[in-house]
């Protein structure tokens, strides 16, 4: 039998960034994101007996299964099973938005695995199993503006989302820099910033303290907080980062050109605040009312390579008439 | 009887960013600089009784003497004496090369300015006079490689040349991304830092355990440590500064096309290291051997924009007619 489960990217407000315990993947630092629609993985996994390994299909191509296979294990760990599965991805995403897809991968996957495993695992459960896979795929478990508690073992570092959502039309636009896949990966990038950068500790206590004004920022649809706040957390993460042995950064020429327009429109009076993950592209966080406005205003420079998205879903376990349209989508946009 | 005296600009490897003390010009650390043969000040004083207040005519345009007239008060301190003067300066730097002159200006003033007033102060007191004006300058009284100690006190914070030399043939090119005045100030610029990023202290104790290491690097002529140095202090100051509230950076999109470009070139083997102070341009340390090759590789991006010195002298006072030889050399750049 075949289970199906879908789940969403997540964009930290908060980032996370260095890891306190990599065999646990317990971060360093607490993180707040928010779960976008537009973006998500749907996961077909099938424990097959006849199966002599396991399999992964991303988009249509055989890949190495080596990290799939390995979130397996943990996942037939837990469901006291040794059978083999092929596990089938679609990724919803334009390949033009340059985003990385580990987040809605692993939260998709553990959603699906573990009910396939015959797990039944509660909400707060599967987060820390997706932790396990990528520590971006813990917020992606759940929708709208969700949280990740550092903790300090297994059992006490996972997401949920904030009690008090925000009732702001919060959106988020994608501005592509590039869409290579990026030169340092997510894991590298974040032992060498905890090995070299003078800044790391300085980076974790401000970060940390950005936590509770940024829950409360988001209960009380304080805009202007939120973007602050968002702002802050993204751009010392960056200069932790530009601060390693030998110096690196993930930004391109035109993320500054980004940056710079969001701080142009910023400046005539439009809530807009720019947020980089570890790559060059640039995400911008406004509500609903000024989304037409900024695309105006990036358009002359990015033209089409920006996406607009609201805030999306909790995974879920999905039927594979939905799969089989995003299979649809997917094909109709190659 | 006019008084006149050179100073050249200076570029530091191991930077100045931050005060210790406002009121004395106090820098949080030592730096170490090189001064730059091409670009210098010329400044003539003449200590005037029919004058009833400071005048500064800069590149034969009058100024606002407000900050002339402050640095004067110290030096008819020291000289007893309370005439006002007449202050006329020529920067020569190109317009085009983006140069902040603060340094070369100050040395030129202290070292002109002292002697009109009948001082005859040493070199180490006139770099000690020349940091009340920038800090900067209190390099720019010594020709090659130059330390800073930041010391603790009015006495004991002054510049002297490195006791061992490099011999190599250093060079640095000079791009320039913007020649526009910068947006922020250097001094309010380092005020802003030491305020608000949380990286400042990491800033001080990594950029003062760079000060050993540079000034072995420099006596040993070797040229990959002196640039891994440099690089390091000058990214690890602009992260300080990018951690910032609200976040801020100097750098322009090209500052970091240029960083990409010297960063393609040491992949070449091409010993090019970047460093940038307050503002998007970006210096660059190389040999003799190497500044052709360099050039090449960036005049497709930026075309004439590119300047080359060797090293030059200390302040000095000079001949009316070499002051005059400036005055044509800058008329006819037109």
């Amino acid at each position: 039998m075949t289970t199906y489960a879908r789940a969403h990217t997540n964009i930290a407000l908060i980032k996370y960034w260095g890891k306190a315990n990599r065999k646990l993947m317990l971060p360093a630092t607490s993180s707040i994101s928010l779960t976008l629609n537009d973006f998500y993985t749907d996961t077909a996994v099938t424990f097959d007996p006849s199966l002599n390994d396991d399999r992964f299909m991303l988009n249509g191509e055989e890949q190495n299964p080596v990290a799939v296979s390995r979130f397996l294990d943990r996942v037939r760990h837990l469901g006291k099973i040794s059978t083999y599965a092929q596990v089938t991805s679609l990724n919803h995403v334009p390949t033009a938005a340059g985003l990385a897809s580990s987040a809605s991968a692993f939260a998709a996957l553990a959603t699906a695995a573990s009910r396939a495993a015959g797990l039944n695992l509660s909400p707060t459960e599967l987060s820390r199993l997706a932790r396990r896979g990528s520590g971006s795929a813990t917020r992606s478990i759940f929708g709208g503006a969700v949280i990740w508690h550092r903790g300090h073992d297994d059992a006490s570092s996972f997401a949920e989302p904030l009690a008090i959502q925000p009732s702001l039309p919060l959106r988020m636009l994608v501005v592509t820099v590039s869409a290579e896949k990026k030169a340092v990966s997510s894991r590298k990038g974040m032992a060498n910033t905890v090995a070299t950068s003078p800044y790391y500790d300085a980076w974790v206590a401000s970060n940390e303290s950005l936590i509770e004004p940024m829950i409360t920022a988001l209960a009380e649809d304080d805009l202007a907080l939120i973007g602050k706040l968002t702002e802050l957390s993204s751009m010392r993460m960056h200069a932790a980062i530009m601060a390693e042995e030998p110096p690196f950064t993930y930004f391109l020429p035109e993320t500054l050109r980004a940056w710079q327009l969001v701080q142009e429109q910023r400046a005539l009076g439009i809530p807009a605040f720019a947020t980089m993950d570890a790559g060059p592209n640039v995400k911008i966080l406004t509500t609903e009312p000024y989304v037409d406005i900024l695309l105006t205003a990036l358009r002359p420079v990015f033209g089409d390579r920006i996406l607009s998205t609201r805030l999306g879903p909790d995974a879920s376990i999905i039927t594979k008439e939905q799969f089989d349209d995003t299979k649809s989508a997917i094909a109709s946009q190659g």
